[in-house]
Order: C-alpha cells, then sequence, then structure tokens
C-alpha cells in the first residue's frame, strides 16, 4: 500500500494531522490581519438537509419552562431546561474519521476492519483519535474563479483546483487545510437536489493534495469529491485510506469566500476542533477562520 | 435587571461572546510563541462520566465492517461505517447556553422563558446562537497555586481567582475566556464522586469576573460553581443569566495546567467553537489552546 | 362535563376499559368457533409509513453476527444478538391513551393537563395505566357493505355503523370492541396518501359508541374519524377525553374482514394487550382476532 | 442437527407457536371459568430494572401540557401530547425471537447467522415473524410448592417442574406456554439482585418441556434458566436454537399464582400478542390470561 500508512508508526491513527506541527501552526498564527472571526459549520437540527437513507438530527426536551408553567418547584428561583439530542454522525457539517472508509481487509495505516464492529464501534481511528489542530487554510474558491457555481457532476480537477486560488504564488503546503467551494451548498443546500451528483474533485485533484501532504480537504458538498452515476468513492480510497486526509463535508464557504475576496487573499488561520466521540466514524465540527 | 440585559440590543443572543472584537482576537493570536496545540474535551461516549439522572452517551452502528464479514456487497471494492449518536447535551465537556438556567419569567436579555419548550427547544439563545470565538485564555491554577486538587465543595472566591493566576501583571480583560483548574476532574472523574459536592467559584468570584466583563467562564468541574448541600447555583444566574455569560463545564485542564507552569505563562490563544446543535440547552465543544 | 367523568371513581384512569367485566370477557370466549387466530398489527420499523412531522421508527444493532464473523469470542459455543428500539409512540398498530387528547385544563377524568409535562411524561392516563381487556369484537366492515374502500373524506354515521355490521341483530354492546374496516390502509397504506384526509367516523357516530358504553374504538386509518380540512378531531374529544374510550389506530383489518364474511358473522373474541409503556401518551399494541 | 429444524418447512420462522392449531386454541378456550383477566407485564419505563450493559428505557415528549401553558395555539380548542420511546429490545417483558442466540454459523432452523448484521437487523426469525396465539396456559409455581421464593442459582430440573404443578392430572401438552415462577422477581426484583445468579430451569428441564412439545417457556427471571459462575446458556440454544421455542422473560407471576391458588388450578387460557417489531432479537409483550 502507498501513502502514508507506516509514516507515523504502526500504531498511528491520527494520519495527515501530523503534519500540522507546531512551526506549520506559528506559521499559520502570523496569517492574521483583521481578527475577524468565522464559523463554517451548518445549523444542526431537524431542517438539517439529510439523504433519504439517514433519519435526520432530533432533540428532546428533558426539561423547559413548560415544566415550572405546570408548577414545578424552582428551588431558590432556580430554573433550568435540558434536551437530548440524537444524530447520524455523518449529519451537517462533520468530519469523516479515517475509520469511515476502506478497501479490502484493512482500514488506513493497516489497521484491521474488524477493528470496526458493532459492539464497540471504531477502536481505530474513531473520532476520539482526530487530533485538534490550527493550520493554514486555503481556499479554492471555484464559484469566484468560474463567475458562479458549478453544475450537477461538475469535475474539479488539478487545473480547477490551481486556478481557484486567487492569490497570487499560493500553493498547498504541508499541513494546510484545503477547502473548495463548489457553491454546490448555496444553490442546492435547501430543498434542491443537494443528495444529488454534486460537483467535487476528482481522483487525479485528491492525488496531487495528498501529494502535496495537505492535513485536511473540505468542500461545500456532502462528499468532497465528484459524484455521478458511475464515479464511486476513489477520491474518500486516496484521502481516507492510503494517506489519512480526514475530508470535511458540508461546510458553509460562502461568506468565507466573499470575505477573502474583498481582501485579494486565499489563506488564514484555520481551526478544527473536532468532538471526540468515542468510536464514531464522523463527528460534528464547527471549524473556525480567522482573517 | 442588572448586567448585560439590552447591552447590546433588545434581540441578542450572543451575550457576552460580543465582547470579542476582531481587536481582541487579534491580540490574543500574538500570545502565540510555541504553536503547540491542546484540546481541553474530554472523549465522549459511554463511559464519560455522566450523574445518575442523566443515561449516559450512546453510539449504535448503522454500518460496519462486520456488514462485509457477513457478504455486503462492496461496489468497486468500496466500503464504509457509519454510526449513530445520542446524548444529553450536558454531557461531557460542553458549553452551557444562555437558555440554560434562569430565574422567573425571562431568560437572558428578557427573552420569554416560553421560548423554550417541548415542540420546539430553545428558540431564543440555543445553541446554534452561540457565535465561535477566538480570544486570550487565562488559566487559574488552584492545583498549583496551592500544591494540590482542592478538596470537596471548597470555595473559590476572588482572592483565589488572583492567586492562581501565576503570571505577573495579568488580571481578566474585556473578552477573556477564564479556565479555572480545581483538579477536580483529575481525582474524582473516574469512578470517584465526580458529581457530589465539587470545589468551584463563589457568588462573589462569578460577580468580579462578570465586572471583569470576561466571555466565557470554563472549569475542571460539572458546574464550575461550587456545591454543597445548600448552595444551590447563583453563580449561573450571575454569569448565564444576568451578564450572558457562557459556561465551560468538565473541562480537561491538568496537560494545560503543566504546559504553561513549565513555561511560567498564564495565557494563551484560546478557540471556542460551539456545535450549533438548533435549540439546545447546551453543546458539545472541544476547546482549543494554542501556546 | 359529561359523559364518564366520575364513573368509576374520581382516581380512575382505565376509563371505558372498566367496562369490561369478566361477565363480559366469559360471554365473548364463548363466541370461539374455529380457534383461528389473527393479528391486526402492522409490522413497527422502518418501513412503517409515518406523517412528515415525525421520524419513522428505527432499530440499531448492539450486537449481531457481524461480531462474532469479526472474530468475537462465543464462551461455550453461545452467540447472540440484540438490538434498541425507538419510535414515536403513534407509529404504526397502537392504542391512543386517555393522556393523549383533551380540552381545556383537564384530561379524560378531570385529572389536571399539568399530570403531563417533559420531565415526566404522562402521571395521569399513561400507557401504563391502560388494562389488558378480552371481550367482544365487532366489525364494522364498510368495504364488504359498499363494495370497496371509502373514498378520502368519506363520512361513517350512525347509519354506516348499522349498515356496516353484517351480523343480523347485532348492535354494540357494553364492553365492546368496535372495528371499523374503511379499506383506506389497504389502498393508501403504502406509498400512497394515507397521511391525507381520511374517510372516518363523524361526531355523531362517536357519540353513538360511546352511548352504547363501547370499550375500545379502532380502525383501518390513522385517526378514527374523518378527516378534511375543516374537520378538526371531535371524535377524539369525545371518545378518549369525555367518556375515557381509547382509540385503536392503523389496524390491518382486510384479512379479519375476510374471514368473517365467509362465515357471515360480525363478531368474535378479541385481545387488547398494550405495552405499558410508562407515562407515554399512546403504546403499540397487537390486537389479537380469536374466530 | 436435531429439534424442530425441518419440521415445518426450511422456510419456517416461527418455530414451535406452530404447534398452536386452531384444535388447540378452541380447547384452549373452554377453560374461561370467570373471565377474570391478567396481565403479566411489568411497567416499561425508567424505573425497569435494567443490566449494568444496558441503557433503561426512555421516553421524551414531543408535545405536552406544558406547549399550552406556554402559549401554544389549540385549534378549535383541541389539544394533545406525543411522546417518543427508546429501550433495548430485552428490556422488561419480552420474548426473545429465534434470531436472538444460537451457536454456530447457523441460527434456528439452518437460516444462516448471516441473516442478522448491522444494516438490516434480522431478516430471519425477527420479531415480525413471531405469530400470536391464544394457547393453554400452564403455570409451574415454585413459590407455592416449596413454601417461598427460589434461592439464587436454585436448579429448576425435571421433578421441580412436575412438583411445581398444582392441579392433579396436568402434565405439559402440545402447544401450551409453560410459565415458572420462581418468585425471584418478587424479592429481587426492585433494587435487589435481580441480575445476579438466578434460580431457573437447567438442561434437562428445557429438553423435557421441548419434548413435550410446548409452544413458549416464560418465567419471573431475566434470562428463563438457572444462572451461576459457569452456567452458560443451555436451555437457550435448546429452546430458542435447537426447538425454535421463544422465551418469555421478566414475567410478573405472583398476581397469577395467588389466583390459580385460590382456585386449585394450574391451567388457564392464555395469550400471546407480540409486538411486530421489524427485525429486532426480541420485542415487548403483555402477556394476558383469562381465569
Amino acid at each position: 500500500m502507498t501513502g502514508n500508512w507506516g509514516r507515523w508508526g504502526s500504531d498511528d491513527e491520527a494520519g495527515a494531522l501530523n503534519l500540522v506541527t507546531p512551526d506549520v501552526t506559528l506559521k499559520a498564527a502570523r496569517l492574521v490581519r483583521t481578527g475577524r472571526t468565522l464559523g463554517l459549520a451548518q445549523p444542526l437540527g431537524p431542517s438539517t438537509a439529510s439523504p433519504r437513507h439517514r433519519p435526520g438530527p432530533m432533540r428532546f426536551m428533558n426539561r423547559d419552562a413548560g415544566d415550572y408553567a405546570l408548577g414545578a418547584r424552582s428551588p431558590g428561583g432556580f430554573r433550568f431546561a435540558e434536551d437530548t439530542v440524537q444524530f447520524p454522525t455523518h449529519s451537517g457539517t462533520h468530519a469523516d474519521t479515517l475509520a469511515h472508509a476502506w478497501t479490502g481487509e484493512e482500514i488506513y495505516n493497516g489497521h484491521p476492519q474488524s477493528s470496526t464492529r458493532t459492539t464497540r464501534g471504531a477502536q481505530r481511528c474513531g473520532a476520539e483519535k482526530l487530533v485538534p489542530v490550527v493550520t493554514r487554510g486555503v481556499l479554492v474558491d471555484l464559484v469566484a474563479a468560474t463567475g458562479g457555481p458549478l453544475a450537477a457532476s461538475a469535475p474539479v480537477g488539478v487545473d480547477e483546483l490551481r486556478r481557484g486560488i486567487a492569490e497570487a504564488g499560493v500553493t498547498p503546503e504541508t499541513g494546510d487545510a484545503v477547502l473548495i467551494r463548489t457553491g454546490w451548498l448555496e444553490t442546492q443546500g435547501n430543498g434542491g437536489d443537494y443528495f444529488a451528483d454534486e460537483p467535487g474533485i476528482t481522483a487525479e485533484a485528491a492525488r496531487w493534495l495528498a501529494d502535496h501532504d495537505v492535513a485536511l480537504v473540505g468542500a461545500d458538498n456532502y462528499a468532497v469529491e465528484q459524484q455521478s452515476a458511475t464515479s464511486g468513492f476513489p477520491a474518500h480510497l486516496l484521502l481516507l485510506h492510503q494517506h489519512g486526509v480526514p475530508l470535511l463535508e458540508n461546510l458553509e464557504l460562502a461568506e468565507l469566500g466573499d470575505a477573502l475576496a474583498a481582501e485579494a487573499r486565499s489563506t488564514f488561520l484555520f481551526v478544527f476542533a473536532p468532538i471526540p466521540l468515542v468510536g464514531s466514524t464522523a463527528t460534528p465540527v464547527t471549524p473556525v477562520v480567522v482573517l
């Protein structure tokens, strides 16, 4: 197996996140110019777009103001509300972990597929093994570059990746988080055909990103990679399985794109703070950008 | 009502997070010295400590390697695993939202308590209204200051807060995230009496923090404030209800404390990236520190 | 309040099920002729028809054969599988409890509506208060009587109820379970407009049934009563609220109708064995008929 | 494989329930003497005793009186409450299906174990394949026979089964539901050591019951069979796996025992009306007895 297997030892479960060394973080911190902060996550709730085969997120109240209106006691005047949530981990804005996709009998780094089973979830490469990183973010803005959102099933190859980086002299570097704005969520996210054939990166583009040693790849679509009737998931296998690069899906990139365009830049401080859900194959995350 | 009601307009639902302006973020970014990055969240799973009245987090597999071992097809060789999670939002490391606690008929900023009801959750001040912020973090390390973890029900007053900040000349400033290490999680977190009477801040300490216009207050215990048979939750009302200051609970602060002690500092870049759970009264979060 | 409030004491929570005395059961047992047994419940699972505002039933495996295929130990050769289910209680074939519907501030028998709240569910008249009963069942078969399924929004009044009972000399009696076959589930249950405007009983028909002291009323539709843009739920209030008559919804009545038609009868032994879900407003049930 | 494999065809998934023919039901109906009706199910809710490795049942309100107290509209005066439940299917009073336990690679009747997997649950022998039956019930009352509840780990062998049937001349017959009162739930059910080593049937007793062609075996304990440090689950394999006899667990048998003792009888009309949970390995049931 080519790729990053064994690169950080046979026990490694963090993959390309290892590429974000303190030096990479230090350098990224210097990108802060205005201090303006943006979150890239969709609200996660019953209205979050979900594919047919997955129930949407649910919230159940365990205590609320209705209890007090109906006479519940308020010791010392204190009142409180609580709730429980339930959601498929691949709902809304989330990170795919290295336990999510594989081929053959082994997941990333040669860990056995048998480490992911019903009784215990993903014992290897689950969401609690994703380490938080602070690194340089690079926006590939294809909406800005092409004058509008990409069409269904439009392929984003290496040329498109290069063209989508507006800032002169910027190419992906070791430890970068590369985010790709296709315009798909902006146009199809609410009641459109969001889960139909999306535009996204090709296998070649995925390989190019992996060859540049990026730490994270994300997009404003549901699977990062281009989808059509016959496409399969080659970029998932290249990035997650072979190179240990977590994927960020269903990102909100419109506001970021507009903000960067106004400053003619493509890079920024990027924070990845995944929730350490034990044994999960994905996890919700609110990616944060500082301009 | 004193406090911050009306300070950011009658519609405001973000509270003291408004205090983290771009300038505050800019200044905080300059605190980065080594680039070393730490996450402060506990793993969130079935083993996460939970109080008796709340079920612990659950994870259910929707597809896993067992399906393939039993003969499920792998189109093009592609295999994947998925899961669903369920947890009370006040489980593990989380932020209490401004909809969580109140007194009388109004929550923070005069929003009616009736905005939090069974059918729709918290329509005002739910987790999706917490904005991500990047700001200065200040550690109050009482384990370092007192030579060990605090005892059960030990009060942390204003004097203790001052004494727990090791770095000369540092006091809480506008927009700070103040984190208080009591040692409680370190000593009681695994199988101990974690949900019994915890050490924590007093009402006076809460008022002092609010008077310094901090944006966030967190601790390595389950309720930030000191608990005993008769204490109630005055700091919750002062911070969440009157001043709109979200609370961070069940933080992992031991590694941070040790790292800061080694560098004789108390401040650092702090990132708050809450998951925007629609209508929830709390939300999981992985606070991130950059040294 | 007219109806059955106070009839069985001010504490009563079982309502019209009280009408099924041992004598009623004894008499019903004598209706058994062939011993043929039928269940009237739909399968309850992800494919069960659900209205838009309710998620469908879910099942999560906790242990399955995949664990063993991947190497889980089988002490002494023993293997087992387990699962967890989740469903809105008004899904599939279920009984509406007396806590489900009301008007004003009181539910059935004058119990305060405040007995049904978030923290504790229905403390009065929840599903655990429905007692199992064995009684006479009477089928009103409007498919047989009218030569086919009823149209959308078709009203079933007193005349239709009378006409739908094929067996000479049979009218509803004290303690009966009256089941109404409209044909709606048979024609709309799978992918049709099942949750649109259904045929069902009118308010007058509901009053007539209550006046005959029936114990249970059920139908092969989602709300027993006729639905249209303006109809509301008067039969729910008459039967559940005023008379304490539980409703059986989403019944499978086609096979029963055909079996009874072949024997030219309308009555049979009927068993109501509700699951005692504590504090729930409805509960799944498999009604059983013996011919 | 000995036992009932193939006895009702290679596709059979109902097992010993096939033994309850219309004639068996007819004969059972004649056992009704007084019409007194009893349910044998525990309330199913948060207080239901659950073993450590399974979360207890949960109920979440989706709408309740609190909504109305806080101002929700009541069109035409109509108010309603709804809820959602979640529980491991082996909670409280339930039937183990023929998909629950096996050895080797095949479940009951030679169906492959691979029919039970994460993505689809139990496609063979799940709860929706359990047919409702009305048959003769026989109580083996060891509390009455021995003067008190059995001790922990007490074995119930063939002699004890014979001795526990009080009514002269009664032995298990084809299609019977045999219920065994050990007294365990009565003494350990609330806060005791219920899930510790229970008294119950031995492998020999299980074989004897199977040889008598019973349709169902149940008990007032959590696993029907005797449990100790070294016992394993031989009766599960004999009854569920080899003979296709569903097990009824956590039955409430005290009231039934007292009622039968007062009439010096051991037999009665018994109704088994399982909820057809699609693909589940167990299902809640309210067994009903008519005396």
